[in-house]
């Protein structure tokens, strides 16, 4: 096993069914080699922060209260940066209070702790088909056995959901969460529309869901556009994280939870289990960052990173790519989501679009149930603009060929991808 | 539930049998108050550090390498810093190679990993009686089912160790791990001496054991004295865990696992699904803290801080204690513990002794089995020498009015205390 990929990759190479861990792990890892175009990793643009400003804040955070700073803090986190992100919060209109939040090691220890918190071996949770490879990590530790809901460009098809609520209550099995990223999803690159929402938080009510809501993206939307949150619909019946990673930087580690209190207690008890408390230091770094920092200028610079590259991105897609294959079109974040005929297998393309020189995550890392083989995801958040016309370029050639090779041993009668989404899949791209 | 005490603290009112949690943490937080001598917190002297030379190296790091500080990093933990690392355990002759370790958020995510790693529900792991509250936290979080072995002056008596051993091999129960802290022990303030820890090395041996050797506190030595760790011992068989928490700074959350590779691998993995990746910021900073300061000299100091206040505490209770009442002496870190006759509960005197104005630790959330009601733990690591003389003279008029009391009602025939360990009790103090 090579230990020294990402740890986003590493947590691909072990959801990819179909491939051994280790032979993606081998692959991802030379995706790090400079001749390769990258849309593997999903690290966000950290180079596009104001560093001088960051390192004015990690000084001044120990010259004024160094003693503090590197002692131990509380299990729930520092209430001062609870204030701040009850800020960063109500900035997307989410209601919260301070009491409400505990902070977390970012957004995947507290899909970590919740997971921990509700998930009894063989519960049912239901998630949207792809999600978050971490997400269905966390789940999968505890055991949970994950359903999920196709999506289409609208994201989460209600319907459908409601068709599995309806299976799921005649087969008496109990749905412990609802996990849901409503906001430029991960790897989806779509967002749940308003009307959906709604439904979705009327048959929370109905069917007595809780929801996990999951928004790291929600402030990179391109044209600045704010979805009301599941939270501000139905807020008993969510638990909300969010995170400063994609805002601010991952390399502070920082989410949160907020939770209704009866959960934020059991959650804050397994926190101090798994680590004690948040490190001071970068809580006490985040905090003055976004008290004396002009951070929603930041984030609008992000946005205006990302979009440039979604545009660059979906200007070479239209250009390069053959008939057969459909893609997402992102209003904000950083993925695409594509989906190639059937008779191409995009774990086993992984190889020969590496020695391409351009890398992708294949789609079954994103799926609790094998399927996804016909889909992959692309970042565009590292790459420059040139690169990634370069990239998607390369990634046109090779899947134009591999159509070509596919028609000529099929015809006209490929066969079905090697397995499909047990709900059936969505239309998604 | 008050949400506002430390973790420890709140680990200890978690595990204190007899009272409710909320009680005890009710009390904890009670012991904020300055007029009262706390010897209840574990926090290191970090005040002791030089924060300017700490305030420099954070600067620095933001500023020589913001962009790679602020993004994610991998999830078994910086190169760089490993090799750091491997550098403070060889000040201890204890022998690590760099692809060994594991960064991990303090000793406690160690203790979190492995115990996930290792324990299935009612698996045994053996521990010192009494140990580290966070230890029984997070194998008890795993339902693992935690038998104490007896400790004196010489640490873990391990004939009684011995004795265990064959008891459950009669029994045909299997033991997942052995958890010891060999150097200056919390709460017993005692080291296991050299004679025992080969003794236990060849037990390891003999019963196929895997220790988990914690290592938080064998820097502290008052006298600078180094004695062999269990990994140089019987290398293959130990899971070492090591923190900069005292020896630097615990707000950074830095700690690290050594382990044989198949373990390792596996706890990458966990450590993945549970929050990614060490914060890349910290990491960096005590890396640089390790390279560029002289640190050796920084433990030197902590060393100093802490024997002059073991003196103080020491010389106090030899001064005000009535018969009856015995202790350890510790030969380093910040731990002495205290047995009270029978018929005196610590955890129902935790009240009057707030009253009085000094907080302690009651002995039962040190203990899986619901004993140590008749002990308690003084940590002297925070306050002042005079506030040390002052809230141990506080504690000796409260036990003297108690125990008058205790013998007033009961003669010299006073009850059992509440609960004695499964295992027989040692002469600990």
């Amino acid at each position: 096993m090579r230990l020294d990929t990402d740890p986003y990759l590493s947590r691909y190479a072990e959801r990819v069914q179909g491939m051994s861990a280790s032979a993606i792990r081998a692959l991802f890892a030379l995706t790090a080699r400079p001749e390769i175009v990258s849309f593997a990793g999903g690290n966000p643009a950290v180079e596009a922060l104001d560093l001088e400003a960051a390192e004015a804040v990690a000084a001044a955070v120990v010259r004024e209260s160094g003693a503090v700073a590197l002692q131990y803090g509380i299990g729930q986190g520092r209430p001062e940066l609870r204030e701040q992100l009850v800020d960063v919060m109500a900035h997307e209109h989410v209601p919260a209070h301070v009491d409400d939040l505990v902070v977390t090691a970012g957004g995947q220890q507290a899909l970590e702790l919740i997971a921990k918190c509700f998930v009894d071996p063989g519960d049912v949770v239901i998630a949207e088909g792809p999600t978050y490879v971490g997400g269905i990590s966390a789940l999968a530790s505890h055991q949970a056995e994950v359903r999920h809901v196709p999506m289409d460009a609208e994201g989460m098809q209600v319907d459908a959901l409601e068709d599995l609520l309806l299976r799921l209550s005649q087969e008496q099995r109990r749905v412990k969460l609802l996990y849901t990223i409503p906001n430029h999803q991960n790897p989806g690159g779509v967002s749940l529309s308003l009307e959906r929402r709604q439904r979705l938080a009327e048959l929370a009510e109905r069917h007595d869901l809780l929801i996990l809501e999951d928004n790291p993206y929600g402030l990179l939307d391109f044209a600045g556009r704010i979805q009301p949150s599941i939270r501000q619909l139905v807020p008993d019946r969510v638990v909300y994280v969010g995170t400063v990673s994609k805002t601010f930087a991952p390399g502070v580690r920082t989410g949160w939870i907020a939770a209704p209190h009866p959960i934020r207690d059991k959650l804050v008890l397994l926190r101090e289990a798994a680590d004690l408390c948040p490190a001071t230091l970068t809580q006490m770094i985040v905090e003055r960052w976004l008290a004396t920092q002009p951070w929603r200028e930041q984030v609008k610079r992000f946005r205006g990173v990302y979009q440039e590259k979604a545009e660059a991105m979906l200007g070479a897609l239209a250009a390069t790519m053959p008939d057969g294959i459909t893609w997402t079109r992102p209003s904000g974040a950083f993925y695409v989501w594509m989906t190639v005929p059937a008779g191409v297998d995009t774990s086993d393309l992984l190889a020969k679009a590496i020695n391409h020189r351009v890398a992708y995550v294949p789609g079954r890392g994103f799926y609790a149930d094998g399927s996804g083989g016909d889909q992959l995801r692309l970042c565009f958040s590292q790459p420059s603009v040139e690169r990634i016309e370069e990239g998607v370029e390369r990634l046109g050639e090779l899947l134009t060929t591999e159509l070509d090779l596919v028609r000529a041993v099929y015809g006209a009668h490929a066969p079905a991808a090697a397995s499909r989404p047990e709900e059936g899949r969505g239309a998604l791209g």
